[in-house]
């Protein structure tokens, strides 16, 4: 079996996630990273294909002109990682599935949601995969979080808490990291709604398994000058009647990367922070709260897949999105052998992508109109 | 300096939070409790009464005649504890008033705006002094918290979020505390929202000292033909623009007695649970989160004062609860000798009390209008 | 039922424990203070008494004085609470041992193991009932681990490990209650060891029941010029072949009262804190962690015995202390009436006051020896 | 730069720690798997490195063929991985030296202390680099509390505490794992005290850089029939007089692998778990306890060393035994280059393995001897 081929656009020198999706693909051996459009400048892009130790020939500074070369190579890729920000993924995502190579493309899907529905188009038109690293959704104890719900461990859902926490934006900055995210030509109309609040709806949406009615909506900007939100207050109503409240804030002092999710229902309740994932607390209505740990006992099956080490032994963010990539791997072996997928694998896909486009868009509108309840249909 | 004396109304066998009422005076020793009209049925308030081992003389069937028999004793009560449920607040207080003796108070102050209007006008024409047990706020450090907050040292207040959450009510149950909790003739129009909900929006209000401005409130009852709210879901706005949420639960299973305030300001941030009420984190901007312990290092004025133990040595919830016995025994004191009242003496009165139905009552119409914004002002 | 009546030796102005007790005799209201020898200073004996609102009359400055006028009153004390530095316990409690007047003696027994012996020879000879404040036993959840040991459920017993660490002596200190404590001539030959050490010792063998049979004991002094040890290791075996660890401390940096008990077994491991009471962790071999809460789900008779509040609404060491009197109160209105005494009464008692002699002994003479192993038989 | 090129030797199917150096090593992209001996069976050896994508050329099922052949090869691996039992690490690990080919092996050095100062010999001889994976001392907060030990932070160091415990071995066991580890033969005369009490000896004396100087030990099989130990006590003494006690146990139910580390100086105290490695606390004397996170507020140097994720994002047990790869990597490639060795780079090395030997031998030494005093000088 061999390993997979991966190319990259963004993630050059100064980057942050895109070290990250190399990390993650590496961590499992089934990829390996041979290509790129690492910067949109030409000569950082040369260098950080170097560094990389990247084939020069392969190191691109046109990813339009790398998706056609790469598609034309006996040896091409398999996929691309598409790392860029937010405005800068429709036309790459696009490109790359019109020449027949898989996506893999980080969050939130685009800028604007006529990006966002380019892109599924792209995604039906190709027939290629399309996966959104929403990583937080492939933590151990979330997918077993998932499976108790969908066996009815908790009884009929009643209640999702989900907030995701931090504090880096609580003043003014100027950072490579900030500038992007604080920008709508960039970010588009959501800024930590759309850079975290997406995670946090995501993560709520895929472990509880309900179906998104409508919101209402409060968002500020509490720094000065800022053009986009910093903190978002949302009510949320679910089909059926279940209910739930969704705090994201990139102003929180003393919060660094605090995504938390509570879900209770009506024989049970579940407890997961992501700063410390590797535990989930479980109380069935009447007994002690349970400690469960990754991996340890009543562990379930989607709680052991994608396992390295055994309970005790910390897995974290990276472990995590290494799994992203590695049922991606999967995915891809089965799609290209036109073999049925497997069971149990689980990948955010576009549908996930465009439902964050819609939080995102419903959030803002929301917003503006007072806190109106706006539909997720 | 002789010990007060104390009344009481309701509080009889069975019931919660007479017992801590009791408890809570007895604590640091400035009250005797020795009248009582502790049930209206007669049998059983005379029994009560005997296990208490208050005078047969001063153990009453009849609150009116109890304040009329007390203000005419040269030795009568110099406060009456009122702890029934809240139907029956308004009645006994303002007898008591009217008859010339201080009145402690359970929450929520009644079970209907008419009947709270009426108390605050009986407090205003007595003169008398009106204490409302919201006994979280005496916790040591949320005093200090409160003064931490005054002092600046969050900075502008941005955000306040406060839970509280129980799972006691998460099927049907006909315990004594539950039926009246649930039931509208007994309660007022709020569940939830008044018995617990009250405590946080108090809290939440006591320690950022900010003023609310209006609400959108989302109330449910999910237990099935119960009448009144089981979970409760509120965005806040406060004057001057920080923003809130509250969750008020007794459905959340796997909770206790979770209140926790967070509170967020341009250069810190605060994090309380009650459950564990000795310990607050408290991180400035850019360094690392401080636990802060009560009693311990970095104490404030505020948070040291109250104390019955050095740090380490667990206060709880009764202590804060004598607090507020203890603060009202050194308003009585002062006031009953026309000496003006000490500093830094914070006890919840009739205007918390006021502020609590106006939050009970714009949460339940907010919440019958689709979660309307409604002014709390 | 009449409340009873309390004499105190010890405990003027300044102290620290005696207004614990103080506090902790008035909780559950079966306690009056009527009499006392608050300190060997008159004049402070006298202001202290007043301060707390003893009859002049009954306010001694001399304990020997005291015990006979006591016990020659109608309305005489019931019982006298000891609270004075370790040297000052022998006389006092077998002053009103031989009086016909119980003892209530805070730890360790005293400073001398002959003093130790001397108070329990009139113990035995009195026929009064003797009763050491190891307050930290009263815990609930100590109750509760106690009897879930009992019950098996942890199978057999293998490891003790216990640990009582503080840091308010890392540094030379002159306070009033530093001075007492680091003073062989007060406090005997164990500072640390004898403090807290007994504490930690008591407590394990409370809860697990075993039998000590040896110890090893290095000890320290860290603070140059201190003439008792401020740190303690302790190796320990139990008949039966059960092993533990004592670490006591009092400088160790960070910890204000960090006492904690673990227990495994061959079946289950149990894991408690002091400073946070009202939880413990309980897992059974193969399950997962449970948290069991004070009062909570699955909480046993002995847990569920002398609660003031329901789950969730934090009791502390003030509560256990109180239960240590209430209990004696319950000893004592038996024993004064010649009934029997009620099942499920604990109080630590003069047996537990000579092991813990023993106990202090042991280190000190093991420590001497170079660690070596120590009979506590 | 070129990937390194790494052999194994052990972890073929159903092995553990082979899998996580594998990973260990792929982390960070320094190198390359490209040779083993698998398994000493030729089968299994041949399907595992099938299954690991190696060159069926370069796959052997004899060590010592491996490193004659791939010493001869151009492209020869740069270091070998040795990945088996104690008792088959002395013969690989000697034969690779000799063939001129860094080691890199897994804890402890070796079954007996024969073997080891045979591989101590032949690192001298050879002049290879010979590195331990020690991995619990590379996690960035580990590393963080070395370096603020060596500053000064916590004054003189008093007092080393440090337990490691499981409770795998609670029962009897016949895994794959257990067998071995409780086998005298294939373990040594170690059983806990050499597979965990090693890492946590090694871990104390890293972060303290105190000098053992003796140890008194107190061993235990509490599985009857067991013929290692499975719990260990141990008093230790440092040079300069700082004291210590260290708990490794397989048979502490409720543990799944709490490796914690404390440490107490004049002016200040740490504490560290490995299971939640991301936060440590740490107090000043007279100050509030900080939460340091790893790489957030206050992170100091070798904090900031060979992170890949920014706080909150939590990095586990892979992450910080990637880093003793990629450390490894880093030693080879200045030494191969003649380079003088950078600073801030720490490999556990063959003195860390002799220390633990002896460690070991101690203990075991000690406890024959009713815990006697043993010099580990």
């Amino acid at each position: 079996m061999r390993r997979l081929r991966l190319g990259m656009v963004g993630g050059g020198q100064g980057a942050f996630i895109g070290a990250v999706h190399r990390i993650a693909a590496r961590i499992d051996g089934h990829w390996d990273l041979v290509a790129g459009a690492l910067s949109s400048d030409a000569e950082r892009a040369h260098q950080s294909a170097a560094e990389l130790g990247i084939d020069p020939e392969r190191s691109y500074s046109d990813f339009q002109y790398m998706a056609t070369a790469e598609a034309a190579r006996e040896d091409g890729i398999d996929a691309v990682a598409i790392v860029t920000p937010n405005h800068m993924h429709a036309a790459p995502a696009i490109a790359f599935l019109k020449a027949g190579i898989h996506v893999i493309c980080d969050k939130p899907l685009a800028a604007t949601p006529q990006e966002a529905e380019e892109i599924a188009a792209a995604v039906k038109q190709s027939g290629q995969l399309f996966i959104l690293t929403h990583n937080y959704t492939a933590y151990p104890l979330i997918r077993q979080a998932r499976e108790m719900i969908a066996a009815g461990e908790l009884g009929d859902i009643r209640l999702v808490h989900v907030e995701y926490v931090q504090d880096w934006l609580t003043e003014e900055s100027d950072s490579k990291q900030a500038s992007w995210r604080t920008d709508p030509l960039r970010s588009g109309a959501g800024g930590c709604v759309g850079d975290i609040g997406t995670h946090a709806y995501n993560l709520a949406c895929f472990v509880s398994a309900l179906e998104p009615q409508s919101l209402s909506a409060d968002l500020d900007s509490f720094v000065s000058g800022r053009q986009l939100d910093d903190n978002v207050h949302v009510m949320l109503r679910f089909t059926g009647g279940a209910k739930g409240m969704l705090w994201a804030s990139q102003v929180a002092v003393g919060h660094e990367n605090g995504l938390r999710l509570r879900i209770h229902g009506s024989k049970g309740g579940l407890d997961w922070s992501q700063e410390n994932p590797n535990v989930m607390s479980f109380t069935r209505f009447g007994e002690p709260k349970n400690i469960l740990t990754r991996g340890g006992a009543a562990a379930t099956e989607a709680g052991l897949r994608n396992l390295r080490t055994p309970a005790g032994h910390p897995e974290g963010y990276l472990e995590g999105f290494a799994t992203i990539y590695t049922e991606a791997a999967n995915l891809i072996r089965h799609t290209d052998q036109g073999e049925p997928l497997p069971e149990g694998v689980h990948t955010p896909n576009i549908a996930d992508g465009l439902a964050g486009m819609n939080f995102i868009q419903a959030c803002v509108s929301s917003s503006n109109s007072n806190a109106a309840w706006t539909n997720l249909g």
